[in-house]
């Protein structure tokens, strides 16, 4: 069964909603952060502890997980939950970000979790097919067209899919803009076509583009809602600056649909999500926690806070005592700055659940917010 | 109170017993497989799994905590047990053997453990009264007396110490190694001496020297056993194969005491535990475990399996489907085999939860042999 999107209550203040997306995989209480978990795990926890921690939904790259394990295998195993052993809902992405990363390298850091091999990407060729490109894992030619992507997906399983897409780099030409745009709507349809030919229960989010110009952005949304996508994400470009990631979610705002799913590509910072919120958006994608705890740097109601800081050396209190983890549970700062200190790989597991969980309590603070109006 | 051993059976087969090592800290059931936690932290797992796994006692290394966090952080934080926290016991190291293996360089990969810095280590001063170094973490001076690394390891508070002793290379001319065990026994009276002026709920084991001399090692155990130590642990250098080992192990059985534990420090692979247990050894620490974790060789019935080879990545079996553990529990070889290909850290902590509740389980296993005069 594709998803089901109920709105609980739209606030009085703002275009913020409180919702469920239910999946068959469970409920996906908005708004709501999702973690990054791009080879299927989240780095440095099992995807039990993810659960645990209350991320009801994770983000899986298709790039990735098509490269290595490959769907097959996964398709083998019965599917990417069943794979990686989540029993509640993942969403992947249609592989076209990262391919068009490496094509112009718009995006810094994006291949961060690509594994040991240090082989620089290529792509060789991008057509109205799709682009053609070298596996940073082995150098082998790999094909990514809107169909291979969507039935790679289609073997992955997840709750929700996204339409491959191009992503054109932030210094481009208008007119250069309004071509992609339209081959990305092309490129859309053809994913659509292909995951409504066997939908499954998955459903599929339309992409909008239109990078900085916002007229293209508004005509990009009027398009996707002339298709029956089952949700909606902004992806692309975003700018360069967060005045003007607001400038484009204020003009998609208004046209967002109340009767859909949007989710936010990419954008997870604190900063941006209650003004995301406030526009629209249900569900946010980053890795920003999970970076931050690996360079430890750890998510508290009173700012972030370095772990390695020498202050926290001798500091036998928690993170932060009020926190439901199980790293505030358990240990204390100090032990927290030796682990650091002393590199040792359990640092990123205890402050990744501490960082995971911040972001999981803030989303449901928000959302209490949203049911009172007050944001 | 200082450690009660009781033993519960003695095999009519061989020197082995099945005992209870009785602390503050609960019951260690011998024999016993130790696991390295150099800096208060088995390396990628967090405490809890540690003790959830059965790990009934923890080897902790005094040379790497004193440098890092300090003894007097510790000591604030109400010991070791409650800086980590462990609940279960923990032993600890004199710091002799670090310092001793970077002044002869006689003992390999054995700072592996040392963090981020990688300046050298270096010994500046071999004398009676200790030892003089410098830290590899910050280039400072340190000294290590018999009497400083025991004020250490009150600090720390584990259930279990060990005297400060010198280490002489394998290859060492019998006078030299003569002068250095009587040496290294002085250092352990001064040792004893300082433990035994504030004992707490601690127990000092004798550590037995001698290197590859056969006389020398039988003479350093009889000298410990006259006096008060509450335990004995095998030392120094076993000599470089496995036959040169099991010499020491053959020569020391006989008079290995009835009533006191007894440890073989750093060895606990595979093939040497039946052969330690036999000749009347109790417990056993050893990197080689979580190490072998760590490199993907993972530790099953039918021998050490390689999670990187390419016949696992289709394989949807667990590692062992008899397996108790979390990770035999949830996750396929295939899974396992893609997070290893990828790099991803949680891999680390997977395979080591497989590796150490293999080892427990392989010391039951043992245990059991020894109540049914198996072994």
């Amino acid at each position: 069964m594709p998803l089901d999107f109920k709105v609980v209550h739209r606030s009085k203040l703002s275009r913020a909603r409180a919702g469920e997306i239910h999946t068959d995989h469970g409920i996906i209480r908005t708004p709501s952060f999702i973690a990054v978990g791009t080879n299927g795990t989240v780095k440095a926890l099992d995807n039990k502890t993810v659960e645990e921690i209350g991320v009801e939904l994770m983000f899986c790259n298709t790039y990735h997980l098509m490269l290595q394990p490959g769907p097959d295998v996964v398709a083998r195993a019965g599917g990417l939950h069943s794979f990686v052993r989540r029993r509640l809902p993942i969403i992947t992405d249609s592989g076209g970000f990262q391919v068009f990363s490496l094509a112009y390298g718009s995006v810094e850091g994006e291949l961060k979790g690509k594994g040991t091999k240090k082989q620089a990407n290529q792509v060789i060729e991008i057509s109205e097919e799709g682009v053609t490109f070298r596996s940073y894992r082995d150098g082998r030619k790999v094909v990514l067209t809107p169909e291979i992507s969507v039935e790679a997906q289609k073997k992955f399983g997840a709750d929700i899919i996204i339409p491959f897409d191009e992503l054109p780099p932030y210094h481009i030409r208008d007119k250069a803009l309004q071509e992609s745009l339209e081959r990305t709507h092309r490129w859309q349809l053809r994913s659509l076509e292909t995951h409504r030919s066997a939908p499954l229960h998955q459903s599929m989010y339309g992409v909008v583009h239109g990078g900085i110009n916002l007229a293209l952005r508004e005509q990009s949304l009027r398009f996707l809602l002339g298709h029956p996508f089952e949700g909606i994400a902004i992806g692309g470009s975003m700018g360069k600056t967060k005045d003007e990631m607001r400038s484009i979610l204020r003009a998609l705002s208004e046209n967002l649909p109340n009767d859909k799913p949007v989710h936010l590509l990419g954008i997870g910072d604190l900063e941006s999500l209650p003004f995301g919120v406030a526009s629209g958006v249900d569900t946010f994608d980053s890795s920003y926690p999970t970076k931050a705890a690996r360079h430890g740097l750890v998510l508290t109601r009173s700012g972030p806070l370095k772990i390695g800081r020498s202050i926290y050396a001798n500091d036998l209190n928690p993170i932060d005592e009020t926190c439901r983890c199980a790293t505030c549970k358990h240990y204390s700062r100090a032990y927290l700055h030796h682990l650091f200190k002393a590199a040792e790989p359990v640092k990123d597991t205890l402050l990744t659940i501490h960082n995971l969980t911040y972001m999981v309590d803030f989303m449901h603070e928000l959302r209490e917010s949203i049911l009172e109006d007050l944001i």
